[in-house]
């Protein structure tokens, strides 16, 4: 029985057992003890039982862990079968990796629309999706019902986007692909950041601790 | 005094109050209290009079922080100033992004040479860079001698141009946009991952949290 209240440092954790898990499932293995789990995701044994522990537990003593059962039910708390569909906005050069390359079905989202307000690309497709022009955010919105809107527009029209995109009744949370704070925009709509300078100045870190 | 053994925990926080300070200093703010930084960073002052202690403080009591030192204190122990040259193995659309978009030079880092094994490309400019075929990866590291690799590969080159760029002897940290877990290819060099899947669980999470 999943606690109230779990620290998101344990939750982005969560990702990584579960495609590690899956990982095992593919090789065939049925059980691993927290130990093995620990060494292939460089983590120590008992931060994996302490982690799940926050979950209710999962592992039994001297079986360890059913490795389908787990995967299933990390994937359950993660919410990965919500069905969740998202819409993105910004079709640039990370918007368009993300259509051409990422495996949004791996989360569970589907990817239900395209917006940008370039007139050369609106109208035209990306795979089986036609680039919307952005006025139409609202009336599309209306009918799709998205729950996730993902950011990869530019920075400068990333926060009066922001605040037409959460007057959206549906929309849940905000995937956020900019370096512009969103915590101030959209109220209290969850927003996760994919910052790439933050991640690279943690490396500058890490490697200057590594001489 | 820095500690040793910060969490890696507390230096992922470090890029986040350097982006706010920068921030405050070009608004013209000179000193700030932990409380006022907490709001903005959406975090609590103990938290961050906690965080800034593990590097020896910085903070006056009654008086509050020094907005452009602190900027630069942190700067220095992120390692923002070490001129550390990266190289770009892969083109598609993320490493193309990251060359036209991304401010290098935001954490101090300066791109001297892209890779890719696609004829087509090969022996092009993307902005003042040339991009070499990846078979010259040795040659130009033994003469450029590039700290940082980049990997914006496919995820099926992704382990073996691992262990070739983790013998260049210059190369001290790797930052991993592949889905490919690089722990057990590169030895001991740090490995930075920007992993949109989790990122995106981790917003699956949190949306479901927030129905």
């Amino acid at each position: 029985m999943p606690k109230d209240n779990i620290s998101l440092a344990v939750v982005r954790r969560l990702p990584r057992y579960y495609r590690h898990l899956q990982e095992l499932s593919g090789e065939g293995v049925t059980r691993i003890s927290s130990g093995v789990l620990a060494e292939r995701l460089g983590l120590t044994a008992s931060q994996i039982r302490q982690d799940l522990n926050c979950f209710g537990g999962f592992g039994q003593q001297g079986y360890g862990y059913n490795v389908e059962n787990l995967h299933r039910e990390i994937g359950d708390i993660l919410g990965l079968r919500q069905n969740l569909r998202a819409i993105l906005i910004g079709m640039g050069n990370i918007g368009r990796a993300l259509c051409h390359n990422f495996d949004f079905s791996s989360a569970g989202v589907t990817l239900i629309g395209l917006f940008d307000s370039a007139k050369e690309i609106v109208g035209t497709y990306t795979g089986d999706l036609l680039i919307h022009h952005i006025d139409e955010l609202e009336s599309f919105a209306a009918l799709e019902q998205p729950e996730i809107a993902i950011f990869t527009l530019s920075k400068r029209s990333a926060l009066s986007i922001a605040k037409r995109v959460s007057a959206l009744p549906s929309v849940r949370g905000l995937w956020n692909f900019t370096n512009v704070d969103l915590r101030d925009g959209p109220g209290t709509l969850p927003v996760e950041y994919v910052n790439y300078t933050d991640s690279l100045m943690t490396l500058c870190y890490r490697v200057k601790d590594n001489r």
